[in-house]
């Protein structure tokens, strides 16, 4: 029992990341029902596709779960509307000003975190307001900041920056990294990589079985003159990478890039054009596993941990 | 007692990193008399100062101490002559292949680390036949690997590829991150940044007090055309960012750069036109320290956290 699982009313202070392409109603209620924090990505979804999401999750648990919000959304006021409708008690924002929505959440009583990856974001975090944090270092997949601190040096700045409840994420995926970032002064962890492979995990499972099967060093972050993003091997992220080299402006990686590369990479499995988010730490699991599968191994491997003795 | 502190017969795992016009024989032999052990950085050495320092070392302190060889070193033939004449009986190779000098060395009793960057190193550093590796993750300063990998993926990592004993670097400075590391499957610590900027280092004052004051994100790695370094920003660090975002290739990279920005740097002081190699870690740090405040601070933060109760 410490802060974060207080603050969600759940048992294991485990959130899942709310992923484009991923985390629909069917991985985030697993995450949940297992006793973590599931959380439905509204990044990659139309707002009916939303409130679908939502009533489909209130129907497979009973148990806290979360809606992650990127705040550059488009028709961000019709997609909080349908959250405040739905009932919705937690709401993980990022990408954006925490001070536009979090009074507005609150008076609705919704639990607001934001996403940070510095320790001057997390501060204007506090000051606007939300009640936790997640704070993401360099290594996770998908979009990330401009500063490139890893996890380990980002979570113990933040700790000291700011009082508040502190979730740790990128490049955690098992139970010694939860005991790391908890000895570094986070209080919960997010996982987003390990949750995007899971059965549950409403992305390809052509897309699942080749991040399976990455290799060290098969991630690199680039996009740095748009927004940064870490991406897997594959022919469009040599495009990009040789585009980049050869010092692409941003308005022609736009070009390059076109629209649609996420839901084509993620969801639909063209490993060829397709844009493939996912963290460092993939290149660690080799086997695909349940939500189930993944919690309890989480738990008991913290658990053993946390029971050894670590003196010199 | 572990299998790091046996084999170099120190008391605490805590090796300084040999870093570049950082690590002479002042900075290693406090750090041995503290009980870690020192490392003189011999890259920055012609073959008759690396002599000199060793006497020194061997006058300052009757604990092991090692030497770091960059296996690019021109003259390398001669500073290994050095090193068995002068019965050092520690050297830490970096940056070449393990296999040519790991036989020699343990012909001549020489106990011999390596320092890797992903896995695949590790392994050959094992098939090689070294002693025990340094696994270094993104956020060092200075050379760094290409793969990116930060301690908190790289650690699990290699420590699943090798079953060599494991000193982990990149972004550790603090009794917590020695005890994340040591759950991440490390059984001991280098660091570079922290004992960078204490009394004891050979860097300019100049450059200690600036690194002292630098923010989270205020280093980056670039030089990717070349050898990935990471670099604190400056004139100099601006110089190369803007070149790099406009795709220069490596030769004009090389030509910008020209020689000796290091030293001028780090030794000399030269805030402006000289290459501030420094890891992301350092924006930690406030004050300057002594070697002995910044052992016994590792030493008692880590008694305390080892102690403590992490159960859920």
């Amino acid at each position: 029992m410490n802060r974060i699982t207080s603050l969600f009313g759940i048992k294991y202070p485990i959130v899942q990341g709310g992923m484009a392409w991923c985390s629909g109603w069917r991985l985030a209620s697993a995450v949940s029902n297992a006793g973590g924090l599931g959380v439905i990505g509204a990044g990659s979804m139309c707002p009916d596709l939303l409130r679908e999401h939502i009533q489909k999750c209130k129907a497979a648990t009973t148990k806290p779960f979360g809606v992650n919000v990127p705040l550059m959304y488009p028709q961000i006021d019709e997609l909080m509307k349908i959250i405040v409708e739905e009932g919705v008690k937690i709401v993980i924002t990022s990408a954006g000003n925490p001070k536009t929505w979090t009074s507005w959440l609150h008076a609705h009583n919704i639990v607001v975190v934001h996403v940070v990856a510095s320790s001057k974001f997390a501060m204007k975090s506090e000051e606007a307001g939300v009640d936790a944090i997640v704070a993401e270092g360099f290594e996770a997949g998908g979009h990330n900041g401009r500063e490139e601190t890893t996890t380990l040096c980002l979570i113990p700045a933040v700790r000291k920056a700011t009082t508040l409840p502190l979730i740790a994420a990128g490049g955690i995926g098992t139970g010694q990294s939860i005991m790391a970032a908890i000895i570094l002064g986070a209080e919960g962890v997010q996982i987003g990589t390990r949750f995007a492979l899971t059965y549950e995990s409403s992305a390809s499972q052509i897309f699942k079985e080749y991040c399976l099967r990455l290799n060290e060093g098969d991630t690199k972050l680039l996009l740095k003159k748009l927004s940064p993003t870490r991406l897997a091997n594959n022919f469009f992220k040599n495009l990009v990478e040789q585009a980049e080299a050869k010092g692409a402006t941003a308005s022609e990686l736009l070009e390059l890039i076109g629209s649609g590369r996420p839901k084509k990479g993620i969801l639909e499995g063209d490993l060829e054009n397709g844009e493939l988010e996912i963290g460092q730490i993939a290149s660690l699991f080799r086997q695909q596993q349940s939500v189930d599968e993944v919690m309890n191994e989480l738990i008991e491997d913290y658990s053993r941990l946390s029971k050894m003795r670590y003196e010199w």
